[in-house]
C-alpha cells in the first residue's frame, strides 16, 4: 500500500541521509520526498511517499521517531490530508501549436512560466491525478524536459460536527 | 554561495540517501531537496539546494556524476533558469477575518484548498521571494502548519539571437 509519511525534522545536516538510509536499508524505494524549511528556520518538513509492506512501514515510522534529529513522524494515509505536487513542463512548441498549449495549460488552471521560440515551460499544481492528466495531454507536442516537486501534504482540519 | 543542483539519477532504492550521504559527508546542509518521477518512470529528477564552498561543491558534482546511478549532474546556478516552489500553509481564521485572508490569497493568485470553521489551507507558488512574502503576511493571522515542497528548476530555452 502506499503512505503518505510526513516528518518534522532539525534542520541539520545529515538528517536527510539517515532518514532517506532508513528507508532504503529496509527496502523501501521512496516514490517522492520533498523537504523544506517550515516556519521556524531550525525546523524541517519532510514529505515522504514510499509504497510497501504496512508492518515494515510501522517499525520504520517508529525507529524514525526514536532518531534525535526527528521531532515527529506522522504517517497520514489513515487521515484526512490535502496533497499537492508542483509540476514544470518543458514542451516543444512552434508558432502553430503554441496557443493549442496556452488553451490546454488554461483549462487545468496552468501557468506559462517561460516561453521561447521552440518551446514553452508550463507550472502546473494538483493531485497526482491532475499532474498526471497534464502530462498526457501535453505528451503528443513533444516532452523536453519535466521537473516535479514530489507531493507534500497537510492533515484538513475537523470541520463542525 | 547558494547552488542550485540537478540530478537526474535512476529511480532505485539507495540512492537518495546516498545523493544525500554525499553531501552530508562533505558538510553540506542540503537547505532543500524534492525528489520525484520524470516522464520515464525508471528516471527520477532531484533538485538540490546547498549552501557552500565553491570549489568543494565542485568536487561533489564531480563525485556525484561518477556514482553508478546517477545519470547527469548539472549546476544550474551559472545558467538562466526557471525555479518554483510550492506552499501549503493553514492559517488559523473565524468568520470576521476569514475574507481578509482570502483577499490576500488572491492577490498572490494563491488557491484557498481547504477550509474549516477555525483554520484555511492556502497553496502558493512561486519563487522564493513570493512564497516568503505570502508567509509574512499570513504570519499575522496565525500559521498553524507549513509544508514547503522544496525548489525545482528547470533551464531556460535560449532566445532568439
Amino acid at each position: 500500500m502506499r503512505h503518505t509519511i510526513s516528518a518534522l525534522v532539525e534542520n541539520r545536516f545529515g538528517v536527510l541521509a539517515h532518514v532517506a538510509g532508513l528507508f532504503s536499508s529496509r527496502g523501501f524505494n521512496i516514490d517522492s520526498l520533498s523537504v523544506g524549511e517550515t516556519e521556524d528556520p531550525t525546523v524541517s518538513r519532510m514529505t515522504i511517499l514510499v509504497n510497501g509492506d504496512d508492518r515494515i512501514l510501522e517499525q520504520v515510522t517508529k525507529q524514525l521517531n526514536k532518531l534525535v534529529d526527528v521531532i515527529k513522524v506522522i504517517d497520514l494515509t489513515a487521515e484526512q490530508f490535502t496533497e499537492r505536487e508542483l509540476l514544470l513542463i518543458k514542451v516543444s512548441t512552434n508558432s502553430e501549436n503554441r496557443s493549442e498549449i496556452i488553451q490546454i495549460a488554461d483549462v487545468f488552471r496552468a501557468n506559462i512560466v517561460d516561453m521561447s521560440p521552440n518551446a514553452l515551460t508550463v507550472e502546473a499544481t494538483g493531485d497526482e491525478d491532475k499532474i498526471n492528466a497534464v502530462i498526457s495531454m501535453l505528451r503528443p507536442y513533444g516532452i523536453k524536459e519535466i521537473a516535479r516537486t514530489g507531493k507534500v501534504a497537510l492533515a484538513r482540519e475537523p470541520r463542525a460536527s
